[in-house]
């Protein structure tokens, strides 16, 4: 017996693509694994879309894919169209078994997601954004058990199902939580480590494209407090954002100014790095940006920690979640892998969907 | 909405024994939780049994426990019976929302599983046996999918879960799984690159109660080779026992003969343990005792690995599954913790029968 699967998606970035990349190639795979149909009645990008309640072609997926890779719209094919709000796109494209996907990066999904919900949808995110607002909209996003969002703290690195699905219903107690969630951060802090100056790697990371265009986006810390943040919520803890002490990597006097001023003025953080570096070594330990969790609080910043240990032997961008728990009570269960890139993501979103609708 | 889930258990060992503490320990937080009342209808140990259709009182699987403890059998107790075969169990214990959790680790629970599945009922396996016999079996035990065993690869460690639900449905493909699944030999071979004597360190183990009894049952490699195997059929590769090479850590003359004369006659391999394992330090690697599938294709052995590895970094008895495929293809997806232990394995078997019940 087979089951239709009717997805509706908001984003085609990097991810968006890579994930209708991802549902083209498997889609006989699903049907004969998992007895289910998969198909797309709905795409948006930032300001068109394209609806089709029968399911879009391969040949129509395929052209959407080609126009978004050379920057146009969806607007600019004869199937798509400039769009309203998203609750639109949602109000029209319902049926049964419907899944929203929300992979853009967007703060303003949350209303359309809410609405899918509502109407009995399933929801997948890789946007963190909708979590990471107040606890009482990660609440309501969450409690139907019709949302997934493995996606959002480590891609395909099944973080949040550990959690959820293994560590929470044995009955186990976590004591503490650490991770290095940001593989640009450990692309840092693995080269510091080498010897390497502050202000080079930096440099390296925006032109080899693992930074966003203004790096102090990932420098700042923030887009690892709200993996924190959601790691914190998923363990049932009403923390908001503010609450999260945030180190930044570079000093507030240099958050505003041009990328370029930033990148010149960067050398003057050399020596200090260099230092934390080698007090570091003298003890033993090396430094990585951390996301920790215990009793009831998260933090996240560079930290000192012991080479030996699970987050001192990390390289480079792979992402790690080291759970210590009364069960891995005298070593934490470890999880590691890449956790960015458009193929990683794209296969954690597309677990969480056959999880969903199975 | 409560649902009542009526657990029947075979083997009442220290896995057994710390499934029913955990599942007393846990009975509130999963009523408030899951909305899951979870009670006992059954106990089965070698050779008696309890049923009760209402369930169990607390004070009654307390005094199990207690009598067990004190190597008593259930038929010692008032409510408690010498039992029959275990499918005579199946059949008067049943009911709606019925889960037979197997923990002991016998070769002829396979008839009762199959008839539980037949009734419908779910099943949990800690017991690796009924999975590693023919593959014909494994595949009437897999095919309802309504029997999950996470414990018996890893212990609590979630190796099956991220095969079965982040990786294969993610579309991702597998090239190469290798691993360390045993907490004894991995107590070995880090021992060895430490620069102790193979004979020591088996003594120690013995008396440390890391080995069975007899520790050729572990040195002989079997029951990692059983785990490779349930790994390779996760897969869908349709291996048997036999195909999987196994690499024994004593010559075949010593398999015969008296645990005593067995221990009196292991320093005769140290010195050649000694040779492989600065052998391998020359080549900037290190020994381990590693299950490895690739190509459909699974072996099981004493194996030179990088010390830079994931595997080469383990340390002591813990477990680890390293998964190389299309979308972890620089770094490994790795999976690390203590893959042993009676609670460990007690809480992989509570996770998966929550699973099988939301």
């Amino acid at each position: 017996m087979m089951k239709t699967i009717s997805l509706i998606q908001f984003g085609l970035g990097g991810v968006g693509r890579a994930l209708v990349e991802r549902v083209l190639a498997a889609r006989d795979e699903f049907e004969w694994r998992y007895g289910l149909h998969v198909r797309y009645i709905a795409l948006c990008d930032s300001r068109s879309a394209a609806i089709d309640l029968d399911g879009f072609s391969f040949t129509q997926l395929r052209r959407m894919l080609a126009a978004k890779e050379q920057g146009q719209s969806l607007e600019d094919l004869e199937f798509g169209y400039k769009r309203e709000s998203l609750e639109d796109i949602v109000d029209i494209a319902g049926g049964e078994d419907v899944v929203v996907v929300d992979v853009t990066a967007s703060d303003e999904t949350t209303p359309a997601l809410l609405l899918a919900l509502e109407r009995g949808y399933a929801v997948v995110l890789a946007n963190k954004k909708p979590l990471a607002g107040s606890f009482e909209t990660f609440r309501q996003l969450t409690q139907s058990g019709r949302l997934r969002y493995e996606a959002t703290v480590g891609a395909g690195v099944p973080v949040i199902a550990t959690l959820r699905e293994a560590i929470i219903p044995s009955f186990d107690r976590v004591f503490r939580i650490e991770g290095c969630f940001s593989g640009t951060l450990g692309f840092l802090t693995t080269g510091l480590e080498e010897g390497r100056l502050f202000s080079e790697l930096v440099r390296e990371a925006q032109e080899l494209g693992y930074t966003e265009p203004d790096p102090r986006e990932d420098l700042g810390g923030m887009d690892v407090a709200r993996k924190a943040l959601i790691l914190a919520r998923t363990l049932g803890w009403p923390l908001e954002l503010k609450h999260i002490p945030v180190e930044s990597l570079f000093p507030a006097d240099m958050s505003s100014g041009s990328v370029q001023a930033f990148l010149q003025a960067l050398p003057r953080l050399d020596e200090s790095y260099r230092q934390k570096v080698e007090a570091a070594r003298t003890r033993g330990h090396t430094l990585r940006y951390v996301a920790r969790l215990a009793d009831g609080a998260a933090t996240v910043g560079l930290r000192e920690v012991p080479k030996e240990s699970a987050l001192g032997q990390l390289r480079g961008s792979d992402n790690l979640a080291a759970f210590h728990t009364e069960v891995y009570n005298q070593t934490p269960l470890v999880l590691q892998g890449r956790g960015a890139g458009v193929h990683g993501t794209a296969a954690g979103v597309l677990a969480d969907i056959i999880a969903l609708v199975r």
